[in-house]
């Protein structure tokens, strides 16, 4: 398929739906929103006024995702829907042909993710997880330095969900938000793919690699109801809820080639905003949390001035910057979240339009989100390692490479220098 | 016992034990050093000359701990042998009536751990563990901030052990250093004391709460491997010795009071020294590696220039210094380690002189040193949770007081005042 234009509709306009709106229109002229959908109408008809606004198009609109899937002139779809109805719309989705675009989120059951899997296998329409800080321009450098060999061999990575979300959780019937009965009611690593994702690419997971257990544990749940009680006031309803979500969930997963994984899941207390990746290999570490490279041979880990190999990124920046972030800065980076929407857009249509593989793929999805699922039962069970499913049901194994996440950066690379081919 | 001065032996004299000598030699008006032991001869020689030069007076001197405990005028023994050997020397001290200052290390079996709880309750003979990280400026600081509300209810603890140790490791036959052994060896949390004490403190265990689960995973090993190589060359004996200690040991521990803690060992790869100290309560955030901490109320979650709100602790040192800090700087720091050295010895031996309870008690010491094992255990399981034992047989749960602690505190306070009771 290579057209001129790609139709899409947009299945969830909630915060993040909105966001990705911003970010498609960046796109137009490369695609048109022939319809929009969601379950509550007066998303509908703002984003709908949106994109008449800015495009001059009006689209469909409709409450009934089924209805977008019916139509003859949509390509593709992007769903940012609540994340318990992700998969359903997914598979329906590749069963009526439309390629999908899936924001990310948390499975709630292993059939879920096989279920992907085996829609996708079935069908062979393309899916890819939206999974934007992939494409963070510190997550790209990283994997740059890491294939470039600056870490030597990467043994264990880590990364985190540091994200204060009390108001949002608990104004969750204000501002609708799924994230409340999740936290009222589940026990979980809810949101692993934000920093996952980038650790997946760096350690070729599912391409010479994969997940082989996970086990996580829970602290007790203690941040919302002090938050409330403090901003509601202890006669708010909500401030004798019971909520499941412990305020900090640790899981950790290895990996079949050796390495080890360390996520932290922690958006229910006061603190400020961090990915908390860590990379550590034979030849260097890194921490994003003070913002260090430590190279060995070039610093002392004898010298306890811990200050002097502090905040020193930015000295690697100019030599290690990825080369899409690099046209990216010359062209001006566009819309939400530091441009990460916009890159992970980008990579989408191409890979649609030029028929590419696509960089961030079913397996990577059902693997990821997997991880959600798993973290709950083990969190159940004390912290009990589980099995990671092999969604690839053996592919893994094959000469590894990661031709495909390469492609995808290259194809955003090629369009950013405006030489897509 | 109220003496003038306390006579002591000093068991194992390497690296450590020569450290602890010196820390001693600072409280010469206190203690008298009448016997040394080592099994290696230079190093009685040098141990026992270094005392006659710096206080008059020669020790005795001997191959074999069992002469030091049968010696009548010895009150106490210091011990910082090998790993393996602290419980049995302990337990055979204790059995003499001798009073039991002992180096941190981890426990090669829960029976040891058990063997030390029960040996000290059928001899009341005190015995503490020399943890000289419970009395670090930082970590005092915040134990002082926790106690007095600052963070709120805690629900989080995080520390590790991040040393680059692969020279030492790696040269343990020129060096005569036990690590080299366990590192071929062993695969577990080997070293969890400098981080889990003071968070055991912080959490009150053994006195109201307590450890229920260890789950442990641990990378691969590469770090020694390839060090060895580039530095001592591919033909070097060790250069082909498979390692059994994975890089990096990811462990977590559920507590009986709902908190979590998450340990990390990382002595194998190149890297600054930290230990990465953790806290996460509902009302603040403390961050080790950046040395940050974030308050609710004071700082905004909502503002993403991260650097604002990085190290800035020296911010709150006015505020929040621990008492005893504040003196000992007034009365200037003493010895190694930043001078924690001085000040757990100072603890230990004021203990025994004033007849005080023992602030790093034996429970304390049982089941700290017990986390190694489990962690090995678990490892070997996959990560399989184990129950970490209650070795004060329900005691902790009677109303908790964290006096022994505090009083171990204030009794250096009161010694560092000069104002000794």
């Amino acid at each position: 398929m290579i057209k001129d234009k790609l139709s899409i509709g947009l299945i969830g306009l909630g915060n993040r739906g909105v966001a990705l709106l911003n970010g498609v229109i960046l796109l137009e002229d490369d695609i048109i929103i022939e319809a929009v959908c969601d379950i509550y109408e007066d998303r509908i008809q703002n984003s709908a006024e949106s994109i008449r606004e800015k495009t001059g198009i009006k689209p469909f609109c409709t409450f009934d995702y089924r209805e977008v899937l019916q139509m003859d002139n949509i390509d593709a779809v992007i769903i940012s829907a609540d994340w318990s109805e992700h998969v359903a719309i997914a598979c329906a989705a590749m069963e009526a042909g439309k390629i999908v675009g899936c924001e990310v989120g948390g499975a709630y059951s292993v059939n879920d993710c096989w279920k992907l899997v085996s829609t996708y296998e079935a069908t062979g329409v393309p899916i890819m997880m939206l999974e934007n800080c992939c494409y963070g321009r510190n997550e790209l450098m990283l994997y740059n330095m890491v294939k470039q060999g600056v870490f030597g061999e990467v043994v264990h990575c880590e990364g985190g969900y540091h994200h204060d979300l009390r108001a949002e959780v608990c104004e969750g019937r204000e501002n609708r938000h799924y994230r409340l009965n999740n936290y009222l009611h589940r026990n979980c690593e809810n949101y692993p793919t934000h920093e996952l994702g980038p650790i997946a690419k760096i350690l070729n997971i599912n391409r010479g690699n994969r997940f082989l257990t996970v086990s996580s544990v829970a602290s007790k749940a203690s941040g919302l109801r002090e938050f409330i009680i403090a901003n509601k006031g202890a006669d708010y309803d909500l401030a004798s809820a019971r909520f499941a979500q412990g305020d900090v969930v640790t899981t950790t997963i290895r990996c079949s080639n050796g390495e080890t994984i360390l996520l932290i899941l922690d958006t229910t207390l006061p603190r400020a905003y961090s990915r908390g990746l860590q990379i550590h290999g034979t030849k260097a570490t890194y921490l994003e949390d003070n913002n260090s490279i430590f190279i060995d041979g070039v610093h002392n880990s004898f010298d306890f001035t811990w200050n002097k190999q502090w905040d020193n990124v930015e000295q690697y920046r100019e030599q290690y910057e990825h080369p899409i972030w690099r046209e990216y800065l010359k062209d001006g980076v566009h819309g939400d979240h530091d441009g990460i929407d916009y890159l992970v857009l980008r990579a989408f249509f191409d890979s649609i339009k030029y028929n590419r593989k696509i960089p961030i793929d079913v397996y990577d999805m059902a693997s990821w989100m997997c991880i959600t699922i798993l973290s709950e039962e083990s969190i159940s069970l004390a912290g009990q390692p589980l099995a990671v499913p092999d969604f690839t049901n053996g592919r893994w194994i094959k000469p590894g490479d990661t031709e495909d996440w390469e492609f995808g950066l290259n194809s955003i690379y090629d369009a950013v220098k405006g030489t897509v081919l």
